[in-house]
């Protein structure tokens, strides 16, 4: 087979924030032994990306494999490719951090292993048709894209290059063989040769490109790939067969590109499933199951920014990572701040499909602390700052002293969607909402007892009995700061389960507000619901903070002119691990190894519940401690018109 | 129904280079009767468009119009949008040419009728996920899409509003209602009575946006809206039902948006399946008459930026757009050479769907003739550049002196892709070759005199009798300088119907190149078939341009060592009408009323045609004379190796 040439990507990646274990288990299992059988095999040439959180990783903890790198790069067996450095998804990133990030990287390549990329790893191949304007200026020449790029595009040779183009930019567009993705290494070497020769037949080129965690770290694959020998067996037939191993770069300078493509926004098939609501996915489903092969070309499920839509929490944090980024810029001295925006910028927390994503609160915590690192090296603004940060077109109110940063969105209950603690870096109100996902479909089944598939039964397996309760979805995302009336003879089971009848219309209401100095004031007049009647009720919130605590003086107002009983809750939500957390019966919390206190004035009971999610990973279902729930409940009674006077209080142990 | 608010909006465009009598005729049968009208109602409240054209024209031609639009201004009746100022699709041209149009629209209406648009009108409405940064940074709050666009985002609430962002920065989109787009002016008032009636128990807004032709323009429709009244009794139906005409901004002032929205690309429906090729037109129409409701959100055809692919005309030009755009940027001093530029960026001969487009040579002359004038702005750079205008991933090589503007292309075929006479600004090759279309299929069942519709039946009524030849397709661009070798017996006749088989492999192989000075040297070792065997043959070309002559000698060298002979032909195209040509036989041809003269070196024989199109317009089919095909002819015989030396030339008529 010396005339078939074969381009060989192998693409390493582990999230900002990860924890160190999975990093070093990573190499261990995986990145080391795969470097070192392909070092072996001097004439297997292959192209290689490691995102910077592994560079990274590896310059400090991992030296064997940063020489072994050195040593295939000098002896030209391997071409590095570039990438945005903290490996974010390029297209809903600014401009001005994608050239930074692919430039840091460019950098870093040159200055550590000699190699200024020509190619780039695009993350999670998220494409976008003004990329390659970004590419080029960042001197990039072509980059991988998956088969369903292509396919959109109406391309039917998928062995060869195409080029494409924008504002007069170009940029040559390698099609990954989706069957070899799929073959190696999990067939045996009878089916790759078979594939490989139909190629060759044709005249084509072999195309891979794929995670490298699939060499060691998916499981299964290390006892598949060293112990079983699959790995050697294949390096050693590519030996045999004299196959032609070839860098992207070399391919491109000998061969021109087949023709002129221009593709739309897509990923790979899968991801642009995992962006629709669970409805839409069964829906697309249906319709792909059943169209014939032509349908290939002009069915499309949806593109990556629709996360920013299907969760309110990836929108979130979505829009403050471009909001801190706008700052440090504006700052004018972004140094370290901008390198703490890059890492904000990591893509995992951004999205869910099969891996956890923005389920896990520890990526979601990473981001957000690098973020707040940047934000520390921007001047805080005096006071309250009204803009329009999530783009909903509707006003919000940010805030910043050197303890709490706060935004509040009156808009939508006036609440406070985000709480940091500064002195950590840490947004407090980082939870995630329970929300119906297309794959708790089995589960569904599953909690019924149906026996209708595979998945169902290794579910049946790991799931603990009160799983059925974990599907229970929210009603609203669980900002802080919420108004609730509950019917007489609600419990806090009732609550938790989101099993109670809302009697005001204050939890997604319009607040108005007013914010003067440090404080700002939320009003509304809603209505409550009291026996068979509605009657006019006003709700005032002032929030304020000195000296390490933030308080919130809460005014509920009788309207009605009649006596009135009713049971008012303003909800709060917190990140914090059960073993961050102390409850404190009525009089609230102590939270993070008591540094600091969540204290209701005089409530009757503070109902509290750990927030769960239930979602899939590789190899299952997955049951995640989000945060908890806090909720001061107060039955308020009137004989006529008349106010009375709340509070909640989150101070710092030592705080007024 | 005064709760109902109605959002309604009128776009006038004629494209950059039209003829003005058509100007004159949209005034006097649309615009200007439509203005009158719709003054003479103050309370209705409309949006405006005129694309900057029209605005030119009026200001110098339609003093009364142009008095009309301010009196409407000062009254609060009319809300101007903006959009690119020459009406270019704005995804299409560089970022800094977007903002200039814009700008440039914002500032023309702000001067000149006190008004500073919020909205843009977007040309074809062809979106982009990246056109909000762009639209925000130039000033804008809204623009209004196709019911596609949202179809596509999953969204199912069609009247109200939505934002999206890009970067951080907002758009508010407005939804235009197709109902509404089919009813107006062509329904009677009951149907759009009852329809608006829908909308308004819905608790909905009407959005309608179109074109400001279908009232006059379009074909019947002046008889329609004015001497039948439909315009007068619709005005007097929206008064009697007091129905709120609303501006777009005062609709966004006081309504948030319903949600947030991401669109992919797209535009209206017919749009993104005319820009498919023939085969996949049908496919897809096939696909989507087989599919129900919940296909719409999932089916898509291509994409604007196709039309590059399908047309190498529509990328040729929109390649040298972009190439001029950014010298008379990197020139310095931009000034009148960007508007020249923004003038050849006006859409219409970039595409082709419905409306000629494309296909109309004096669209396409005026495109290149701004575009030439803007060049002429720019230092011309000495000698031959090698450069990749095209962005196809090979070399091409442009050259300019005071007379001539060339760009050759040795990989296809070593050809002149653009000879401009740069005197008159004038691109002498804009032909357009002849190609398969969607809508051939009707055209070909006629001449095999089916009848299976009514469009067949009016092309059998307009129609010539030789139209079938129309349908025959070329088989490459109509470049110049094309090297053929025919069979012996090949007639002018089969040429000209592509019914010959090319006899060497020179037309679309690839020629190595050398230039220096004013030279360029293109060179193949090709084959060509003689009877039963194929026999090695060298073509050199040397290109070379003095004092207003361009000389191209050709030499033709047999390698074979053996007697052979040979039908060379050179072809050659030019834009250039019947009036504009006099054929002198084997002489060659005098030019453009005798200004310039092609001249073969004692040639056996020119064979000549004129290339005709067949396209559609609203109205049925079109035949189009492109310009002419010549072909210069030589016998060549060889007893054993050897070089034939030949000539062409193209001179001015005082040329050397």
């Amino acid at each position: 087979m010396n005339d078939l040439a074969f381009l060989f990507a192998v693409h390493n990646h582990q999230p900002v924030g990860n924890f160190p274990e999975i990093f070093k288990a990573a190499f261990n299992d995986c990145y080391r032994p795969l470097l070192e059988a392909l070092a072996g095999h001097p004439g297997f040439r292959f192209a290689l990306h490691f995102s910077g959180p592994l560079w990274e990783y590896m310059e400090k903890k991992e030296r064997g494999c940063w020489d072994l790198v050195r040593e295939l790069s000098i002896r030209g067996q391997v071409e590095l490719l570039g990438g945005g450095f903290y490996e974010p998804v390029l297209s809903i990133i600014p401009e001005e951090d994608r050239l930074g990030q692919i430039r840091m990287m460019n950098d870093f390549l040159a200055e550590n292993f000699g190699q200024r990329p020509r190619g780039l790893w695009l993350t999670e191949r998220v494409w976008e048709p003004d990329l390659p304007r970004t590419l080029a200026t960042a001197g990039i020449e072509f980059t991988l894209l998956d088969e369903e790029h292509f396919h959109y595009a109406g391309v039917r040779d998928l062995h060869t290059t195409y080029i494409t183009e924008s504002e007069g930019r170009s940029l040559r567009v390698f099609p990954i063989d989706k069957t070899l993705r799929y073959d190696i290494p999990f067939h045996c070497l009878e089916d790759v040769e078979s594939y490989l020769g139909t190629i060759r037949e044709a005249g084509g080129t072999a195309i891979l490109g794929d995670d490298g965690e699939k060499f060691g770290v998916w499981p299964g694959t290390h006892k598949l790939v060293y112990e079983d020998g699959w790995l050697e067996r294949f390096l050693a037939f590519v030996e045999d067969r004299k196959i032609r191993m070839m860098s992207f770069a070399e391919y491109l300078d000998g061969h021109p590109p087949s023709g002129r493509v221009y593709l739309p926004p897509a990923s790979y098939e899968e991801m642009m499933e995992w962006v629709l609501e669970p409805d839409e996915q069964a829906a697309f489903q249906r319709l792909k199951a059943g169209a014939g092969p032509e349908a290939r070309r002009f069915l499309r499920g949806g593109f990556f920014r629709d996360f920013c839509r299907k969760y309110p929490e990836a929108n979130h944090l979505h829009k403050r990572m471009i909001m801190v980024s706008r700052e440090v810029r504006a700052a004018g001295n972004p140094g370290d701040g901008l390198r703490q925006v890059y890492k904000g910028q990591c893509n995992d927390p951004y999205w869910h499909g099969v891996f956890g994503g923005l389920y896990l609160p520890h990526l979601r915590e990473a981001a957000y602390g690098h973020l707040l690192e940047a934000e520390k090296t921007t001047p805080d603004p005096p006071g309250w700052k009204v803009l329009d940060y999530d783009c909903d077109g509707r006003d919000e109110l940010a805030y910043r002293d050197p303890t709490f940063g706060l935004i509040a969105k009156p808009a939508a209950g006036g609440t406070l969607v985000e709480i940091d603690y500064r002195p950590w870096s840490r947004n407090l109100t980082d939870v995630l909402s329970r929300r119906r996902e297309a794959y708790h479909r089995a589960a569904e089944s599953a909690g019924q007892g149906s026996e209708s598939g595979k998945s169902i039964h290794e579910l049946d397996k790991k799931l603990p009995p009160d799983a059925a309760e974990l599907m229970r979805y929210d009603r609203h995302p669980r900002f802080s700061m919420i108004d609730h009336f509950f019917r007489a003879g609600t419990t806090p089971d009732d609550f938790r389960r989101v099993d109670f009848g809302e009697q005001g219309d204050f939890v997604d209401g319009a607040f108005s507000f007013e914010a003067s100095g440090g404080e700002l004031r939320l009003e509304r007049r809603g209505m409550v619901r009291a026996g068979e009647e509605r009657v006019p009720l006003v709700i005032r919130k002032t929030v304020a903070t000195s000296d390490g605590s933030l308080r919130i003086d809460i005014e509920v107002e009788n309207l009605s002119g009649r006596p009135l009983d009713v049971t008012y809750g303003s909800e709060w939500n917190f990140l914090a691990f059960p073993h961050e957390i102390e409850l404190l019966g009525a009089d609230g919390a102590a939270l993070y190894g008591r540094a600091l206190r969540f204290e209701p004035s005089a409530a009757d009971a503070v109902w509290t519940f750990a927030l769960r999610t239930l979602s899939q990973s590789e190899e299952g279902f997955d049951i995640i401690h989000q945060g908890y729930c806090l909720c001061p409940v107060w039955s308020l009674g009137w004989a006529g018109n008349g106010t009375k006077r709340l509070s909640v209080v989150l101070k710092e142990h030592n705080g007024r």
